[in-house]
């Protein structure tokens, strides 16, 4: 087998490609009834869930899904995806593995460094602070001064924040009363603390210091802010409030003066850390560990359906080829990622990180310059909110936008009423559904005003509810995507250098050497120095 | 004056635009300390306040400026706000005056419409609004069991939403405890609903039911389903906890059955009317009458700096005129916009309707199809989040994505901790002048993966402290720089037609007649059928 890195625009499907997508794919005449029962592939769950990937309302033709899937072939996407599982340096600008899959099962066997079984790593980790999030739910893990904590707040930022928040937000409704309300603080604007720690009793709230490095500068200077809040408030000893997840080298897992620490390792992206300890421990708290392992269960069937080489079989495996498709054979910069779920309503800023920082890069695995279009820009609100927001310029602007909606048949809270004939769930839907196929097909109409061109490709994910296990395979599917058009675009998905510049600059910054003059400039306007 | 609405093509000064946009602005020679000094421009605020546009890192050169100059002459952009605010029809389409601009104060003079003076009309509301704000904390207006109101819920979507959601948000620290706490329902989908009515006191909480037309299926189903709650608690008259910010001819105007009703009219925008009845209301009840009255008087000033005919004085122009620059010249198809304030949370979303809603078209003023790109994606999320999250795509991605940032000297709160030698706002302000320059300059490196291109036009939006008139004023700015493109690309900002289909085929999923074979398969699918 040739397992080759090739660069997309070395592989022999890419001219074909090029010529397939410089024709039309009219989906008034494409897109029947019959392709949309069709164009769909399933994720099958742990108890009779599922989660279905539908694309009848892209704008491909069989011959083009059949060039996508020589595609997958000629690129390995599938092989390469085995030797990541299988524990290969996938990260190679830093040398590392690539592990997040192995935090909720092996796919491919045991991953072995030296003698370490590496999931028996995140397997005991996994069971400590489960086993810690039952013992403070039991009143057996207390407050100094005894009282049950009731309260957690998760200070971390970027993949230590967003993939966490966007779960615990998908969850809060579903659980009705979570075990223990969750707050997050990121951004080192001191009101981001602020705001929080004016609405939480600091007695009866545990503190999560989430930092792989242990040296995050926005998540010291949050610790800093809470402890001084706890002092405040007059407890002793301010730290036995706080847990650290951390790496087992970091500075924060050499002090004693925490309550607790739970370890990660290099192997796990912060963006892909939300299965890992970095979502497990405030997940855990917040809807007990029995939910966060519904929500592993469901990544994990993700993750196995990802194997799967036929891409009609693959939704992660589709998605990604049809968005390489439209980024590079149609030219198509950006993407909507459309939620009709206020529980998701946080689900594509998480999305915007995994997808902006894996494959925004313009260099390939080797370090070489590519010369074609990687990762684009991608956003998102819920439905039906943005229909009276956006969505204009998706209908009617000058540049064609592809949308990924993502639905369910039922909403969380069980709370509905009837009102002129129908549920309102059911008219979140009945909205979803008209989406589509205003997009997709637009209208004619003598007034140009008044006329919607159509031909924006949209697909649809969706499941019957929005439970721990969907989540749990909703995660891994774009975690799988992203990691598909990362093998497509022959980058590394795992490293973020892009951010490395900005630190050294803040620094200098906050330093007392000289600068650079415009540097200076800035920086004296906004009275950083 | 020749006052012709011409397309941006059909200028003189388009090709000498063109032959610029493909030349080369290397910033790291442009951006000197002497120019970071000079490309600036600020609206003086009463009670001292001012707001500052720094455009030094943008790639342009004083040739460039002088032809976005020419431009805006040429294309009539100052004498078309004027003919704007004087009360000309500037939503063709829809045949309307555009007024927003008037619920702060007449920059031109007085609006008549027949015999009726329009801003009588809004200043009779406002009067109105604050009246009512100052009886319910002054206890005069009570709930039906004598108690006094101390929680209000805004029930709108799109512009009844996000505008004042947006602003509510960047007061709410900075005013410390406001009059009344605020929430907001939006999401057709029940699970909004059922968030907010968990957590607040039905007896003591006033809704605001917000929709022009009386009409918008999102806002009348929540309606039902706050109704519902008020009666489970055992409100007897429900209604007479609502009150409405409508027409004054649509059905929920000719209800007796409301607390009170106060009006707009069809000359504001949803997207517009933050100043309106529409965020006046709720801002009112929840921050009182005079913080409402700042921001208006900071939006005034934005509007007055606003007719400056010279860029260089009018940021709001400036703004504008590199934006079409970078969309038209240099084929830029995004722009990010980053507060570096975390009470500017949902700013981005509010200014991506604004923006996307308006000038996301393909028909020109006349219905007639233009030849070149109209309004960008525009997207962002506050630093130093996003640093941690899509920054890297932003600086090492393959398309090059305008940024602006905003930032301010102080933070809201007051609270703040120093840690490691500077304080929090420190940090997050050497972030941002860190982000600048990383942007703009980049960095050279040995190791392609740590290469830096720079060249990412960046601007900044600078004030002393986030208050309710510097929040008026950057609003203004916003608004008047969509305003400004919407001439340039000679479209019509204020209407939405791009919202309509959908609206048609929902009806279409949610009636009984036949629909599309493609749409009944979606519908059944979603079970919206």
């Amino acid at each position: 087998m040739n397992m080759e890195f090739k660069n997309l625009d070395q592989l022999n499907t890419y001219p074909a490609l090029q010529e397939a997508g410089a024709k039309a794919y009219p989906l008034r005449e494409l897109l029947t009834k019959e392709r949309v029962e069709e164009y769909g592939c399933t994720i099958p769950l742990p108890s009779n869930e599922s989660l279905t990937y539908n694309y009848a309302a892209k704008d491909v033709d069989p011959t083009v899904l059949a060039l996508l899937q020589a595609l997958a072939e000629e690129s390995h996407l599938v092989e390469k995806y085995r030797l990541l599982l299988s524990g290969e340096i996938m990260n190679t600008g830093e040398g590392r593995k690539v592990l997040h899959h192995l935090t909720r099962g092996e796919q491919a066997g045991p991953v072995l460094e030296g003698e370490k079984d590496l999931s028996a790593f995140y397997r005991q980790q996994l069971m400590r602070f489960q086993d810690f999030a039952n013992k403070v739910h039991q009143g057996e893990i207390t407050t100094r001064s005894g009282k049950d904590f009731d309260t957690v707040v998760q200070i971390g930022i970027g993949g230590s924040d967003l993939g966490p928040r966007a779960l615990y937000l998908a969850l809060e409704q579903f659980m009705g009363t979570p075990k223990m309300k969750a707050h997050f603080i990121s951004n080192v604007d001191p009101d981001d603390a602020a705001a929080i720690l004016r609405v939480i009793d600091p007695e009866t709230t545990m503190f999560i210091l989430v930092s792989k490095s242990g040296t995050t500068q926005e998540t010291l200077t949050n610790e800093a802010l809470v402890i001084n809040k706890l002092q405040e408030a007059g407890i002793q000893e301010p730290r036995k409030q706080l847990v650290c997840v951390t790496s087992e080298t970091s500075p924060l897992a050499k002090s004693k003066e925490y309550l607790d620490s739970f370890f990660i390792d290099d192997y796990i992206g912060g963006r892909f850390s939300s299965t890992s300890a970095v979502g497990g421990v405030v997940l855990s708290l917040a809807f007990g560990p029995e939910v966060f392992t519904q929500i592993l269960s469901g990544a994990q069937a993700g993750d196995a359906s990802a194997l799967e080489p036929n891409a009609r079989n693959n939704p992660a495996l589709m998605d990604a080829l049809l968005g390489v498709w439209e980024r590079n054979f149609r030219g198509y910069t950006s993407t909507a990622i459309l939620p009709y779920s206020q529980a998701l309503s946080r689900f594509p800023a998480h999305l915007q990180q995994a997808d902006m920082e894996s494959n925004g890069k313009q260099v390939n695995r080797f370090g070489e310059q590519v010369g074609y279009s990687t990762g684009p820009v991608l956003f998102g609100e819920p439905g039906t909110n943005g229909q009276h927001s956006f969505y204009q310029l998706l209908h009617q602007g000058t540049d064609i936008i592809p949308l990924q909606f993502i639905g369910f048949l039922q909403n969380q809270t069980g709370v509905d009423t009837s009102f002129e004939g129908s549920s309102s769930q059911q008219k979140l839907n009945a909205n979803l559904a008209a989406q589509i196929i205003a997009f997709a097909l637009g209208q004619n109409h003598e007034n140009p005003n008044k006329q919607f061109p159509g031909g924006r490709p949209v697909s649809l994910i969706l499941a019957k509810r929005l439970t721990p296990r969907v989540l749990g395979a909703l995660l891994a599917h774009y975690e799988n995507k992203i990691m598909f058009q990362g093998f497509l675009w022959n980058l590394n998905s795992f490293d973020q250098e892009g951010v490395q510049l900005g630190k050294v600059l803040t620094n200098q910054v906050l330093g007392s050497a000289d600068i650079h003059p415009a540097l200076e400039s800035y920086a004296t306007m906004l009275g950083a120095r």
